[in-house]
């Protein structure tokens, strides 16, 4: 199943989006139809993580319900009336995220020594993400190389450390998609990437996160990045260098890994450094990143 | 004045310590006593910042009450019967770390080709911070390279972006120390830094917050850090390669800073790897980082 984060009149709340994605089912309010009361059932996607399989098995019965019963089948709003935010508007940490997992985009980076033997690891603070279709600020003045990085990101769903590649997709709650803009000035200046990484609304996350049990191999889907409808990355997650397993496995030895954790899992080559001359964003610039099974995610460079 | 943050019966609140370091006032409890009801009085540390220099006037009250009332006196609990946490148990981000901000240090790490000309960041996870007393876990097996880092660290008080230097003071809450314990070989093996210094309970943090105006020049603070006794780091803030101001302004360009982040400023030479042969920390090891006016965050490495 699909789960978003929309802004409905105001309120932030978590919704279910339908298998011909088209409308949305406000979670919270369904299940106070169904059972009478919501309860003590989940406000956010957060939240919904955090509870556990046994939550997550309540929302696709109420699902199943809302698309069978009158009244549950008045509840879906369509998509088109609301406004997606990132499926977790406000991680509780920085995003991992894993540098040069591509071969070809190390090489684009530099040259074949820069294709890593050993995961690399940087984060993007929360005060980063935006959603689908929110704008990012240009930065003018700050930097003169906004650049864009198509990426699957991962959602951790249960605590661990230690984990082991064999067990490592036990702890994957779901799928969605990462734009992880970077200043490659400021990334270079400041020689650890974390500067260049972070500045505000240069970690677009959306449009929603696809749950594992939907996505039978995420070690193989296309992964597309177009700006202004030409395709720059056209990729496949099939080419990592580091496979999702053992990126789990590297970043949890002795880092316990939390619900709700989101992994950047690096971008393939095509990015506007790898160009010669380079090709930047800028102002009115659209990205849009696809990737299989789960989704477009799509964002405007600002002024 | 000295925010804490103890358990108290299983109970995580809120404290101040008072001048002679021998007890604590439970600030929402004597907000209860004083004006017969607690109110919004906030929870925890963290809120207390959030909420701003009206409640901060409003804590310097109550202690003043606290000590001069009959029934205020009543609630200071001695200081030995309470468990200290890191002030910020749980920050809502990763803690931003200034590298290499010492130049005696860049060089013990390398050579002088290793003094950076602009600002490194990089991050630790939540998941990484200890309060005081808190046993490191050696991470046997993971690493053969533990290392310390005495810090001071900056707690931002106010929301803000594009702070300027000359401004950047009136952003700041307080100081506390932070031990940025470091993997030196997955510092090194990993290439970016996160993955050395995110191990679980590399992040001590304490004793306690010292708020802003009662360290005067917090740009020249002598900083001690002994491990067993031995003396290994001794130095002053006012060898910062970029000061306090500097870090502010140069990591909130582009990049929003929110009340409660935690800014740790580098650490000077004299860590174990600066040594030859080397110094890593053992199982049994006790670190003691003394900071001027701030007081001293001691910890114990266990296998």
């Amino acid at each position: 199943m699909k789960l978003a984060t929309i802004l409905l009149h105001d309120e932030t709340i978590s919704v279910l989006v339908d298998t011909g994605i088209q409308s949305v089912l406000p979670l919270k309010e369904a299940a106070a139809v169904r059972f009478g009361s919501a309860g003590d059932f989940p406000e956010s996607v957060l939240e919904i993580i955090n509870a556990g399989s046994d939550t997550a098995n309540q929302i696709r019965d109420l699902a199943q319900w809302a698309e069978t019963d009158e009244t549950g089948r008045g509840l879906w709003v369509p998509l088109e009336e609301v406004k997606l935010l990132a499926p977790i508007p406000r991680p509780v940490k920085n995003i991992f995220c894993v540098g040069k997992n591509y071969a070809d985009h190390a090489i684009e980076m530099g040259g074949p020594e820069d294709i890593p033997e050993h995961i690399m690891v940087f984060t993007k603070p929360p005060t980063a993400v935006i959603g689908p279709d929110a704008e990012i600020p240009s930065h003018t003045g700050l930097t003169d190389q906004l650049d864009y990085e198509g990426e699957l990101a991962v959602v951790i769903g249960k605590r661990g450390t230690g984990i082991k590649k064999e067990n490592a997709l036990e702890y994957v709650f779901g799928y969605t998609i990462l734009n992880d803009i970077t200043a490659r000035d400021l990334q270079k200046r400041h020689k650890q990437f974390f500067l260049g990484k972070s500045l505000d609304g240069s970690c677009p996350i959306g449009p929603w996160i696809v749950t594992a049990d939907e996505v039978e191999d995420a070690g193989n889907l296309n992964v597309t990045t177009k700006v202004n409808n030409e395709v720059r990355q056209n990729s496949n997650t099939s080419h990592f260098i580091f496979s999702i397993e053992q990126m789990i496995e590297d970043l949890s030895r002795g880092l316990t890994l939390e619900p709700g954790d989101i992994i950047a899992t690096g971008t393939p080559a095509g990015v506007g450094k790898g160009f010669n001359p380079p090709k930047f964003l800028k102002p009115g610039d659209t990205i849009e990143i696809e990737i299989e099974k789960i989704g477009t995610l799509k964002n405007t460079i600002v002024k």
